[in-house]
């Protein structure tokens, strides 16, 4: 029996998306066992509407805050300490739960996290680590956002992550990882990813050396490493793109009778083609690098897209990642490294 | 009269998209002379074969080396000095030709240029820029490689000269101009993008503040500034998505005969989405901040999109576009800052 808990008040749409999310993953998952943690009379009224008791596997913590969607990290830390994202995090630091799911403020969340949680033995900083869809498959990039000046050996501890998150998920022995940067080049790129690159080879990764902004959808990689800055940008730059030509294909489709009639018979097609590149399906980025398990959900996210974010928490408690990454940092080091 | 002079060896395809696209740039444009650089017999072989003969607006002048596809930029430089390429900035900087188009190697163009033409007083570097296709338009990205660290004063010449470079082009009196960064809140982001933010408050721009990789494709601006690496893999990310939405959208119509049949209905309307986000008709990024105009055109570019890198080339010498960043830098720049 594994058990998450749930920061039912975050995100834009909160207890309305979180608890079906919930009961949704519960009817998937027979060994999962949720809390609901936030506002006990909104949550318990939210159960109530779905007619869905509290029961052994669905539980309700109190918690009395929220933090805001905008509110600054270091206030929500310092002045919410009863927040429903605190008290998440709270209950995997006391063991009640393995993993916390939040749709909630990013850098709250992530500064919550590592006070409550702390860093593993040999990771400087946590890292924000997402999929994204490929053209063969998907791919693990990281950092994406939650550090913007990053050291080589930070971004070697990042490929380190990256890598045996993928292994122990996915299964695959040898996930391959590269380095982002402008060219392939030796010469190309600044003093941060040269040094980073010498140290990647150094080590016992599967490094394939420097990719280009291009490669992280051509699907010859398992782990993308950059730092967070233009890993945010990288993630942002994907998604409004790809609403730009959604939006495209809809006004296209609706410019008279005859489009519209082609977009009908189209649709099937359409919709094939949408659930193949569906954002939902690739919702939830994992806080990595922590002693526990902490998922950040996209906060507009929907239900089917929150209860993406609570399988793939489950997926990762099931597999032990945090206990992985403490235990193989050192000798997936090169020699000369010290973790 | 406007006088180009083309590298028509560059590029992944060389004078069998060169020449054709210069014969296509005269024929619509009677005020323009170009000037092909290149071997001669190749040169003359490939217009003979499409029965166009030289003349007043179409000239061949002979360079007998060419700069490869990979070779590195300093070599380049330094022992290719009757390539094509050099010729073709040559013919700039001695006044024949107003402005240079090459497909050529993005490195040895930059440092050939920048070698032969020198940057304009009050530019440390020059940058390069392109547009993208936004919701509403499209938008001036810079810089997009030449530079992979940046200073905040580098950063706030680059805003000027997109700026300038948009209201002479366009006809815009105030173009908006943002900075891309991983948040619209003043806490976020490096020590060097809240630096150039203030730069930035502090000069005539109408400057609008941060904004996110999403922002590129939303079409409420008309500048973006990013450091060379940032931008490189926002271009490159934004290229590799969508290629594999493109991809999939065709596989998932070439399916089974009734998803061909539903492709084949859809047809117009594919394409007349996919005429709307043609990269070609993106195609050439400007090396700007030097004595003189040179546009540096895909190296994949087919001829529609040399031929639109030609009359991007032609529009930056008819407005005056280095003539005008001389002369306005200094006005741009806010109070106690100096060009």
């Amino acid at each position: 029996m594994i058990t998450i808990a749930l920061d039912a008040m975050g995100g834009d749409h909160g207890p309305s998306v979180t608890v079906p999310a919930a009961l949704g993953a519960l009817s998937k998952e027979p060994t999962l066992k949720l809390v609901l943690v936030g506002r006990q009379e909104v949550l318990a009224a939210e159960l109530a509407h779905r007619r869905a008791p509290e029961g052994a596997r669905l539980t309700i913590h109190h918690a009395p805050e929220v933090v805001a969607m905008d509110e600054p990290p270091a206030q929500a830390l310092r002045s919410k300490k009863e927040s429903s994202m605190r008290i998440a995090i709270d209950l995997v630091k006391q063991g009640v739960a393995q993993a916390a799911v939040s749709a909630g403020n990013t850098g709250a969340l992530m500064a919550t996290a590592r006070f409550v949680l702390k860093t593993l033995p040999g990771i400087d900083r946590p890292a924000i680590v997402t999929t994204l869809p490929t053209v063969h498959g998907h791919v693990h990039v990281l950092d994406l956002g939650a550090n913007v000046d990053c050291t080589p050996e930070q971004l070697l501890q990042f490929a380190i992550m990256g890598s045996i998150l993928v292994s122990a998920v996915e299964g695959k022995p040898r996930p391959r990882v590269g380095l982002l940067n402008i060219g392939q080049e030796d010469i190309k790129g600044n003093e941060t990813v040269k040094k980073t690159n010498e140290l990647l080879r150094a080590s016992r990764l599967n490094y394939v050396g420097y990719v280009e902004g291009n490669e992280i959808y051509t699907g010859d990689l398992d782990v993308i490493v950059c730092d967070g800055f233009v890993g945010n940008v990288a993630l942002k730059v994907s998604e409004g793109l790809a609403q730009m030509i959604s939006r495209f294909m809809v006004e296209e489709f609706k410019r008279n009778w005859r489009t519209r009639l082609a977009g009908a018979v189209a649709l099937p097609v359409l919709r094939a083609f949408r659930n193949r590149v569906d954002h939902r399906r690739y919702n939830g980025a994992t806080l990595i690098g922590l002693n526990g398990t902490v998922l950040k959900s996209h906060g507009g996210a929907d239900v089917v897209a929150f209860e993406h974010a609570i399988l793939e928490a489950l997926a990762e408690v099931d597999h032990r990642v945090p206990e992985r990454i403490g235990g193989e940092l050192g000798s997936m080091l090169g020699e000369g490294q010290v973790a």
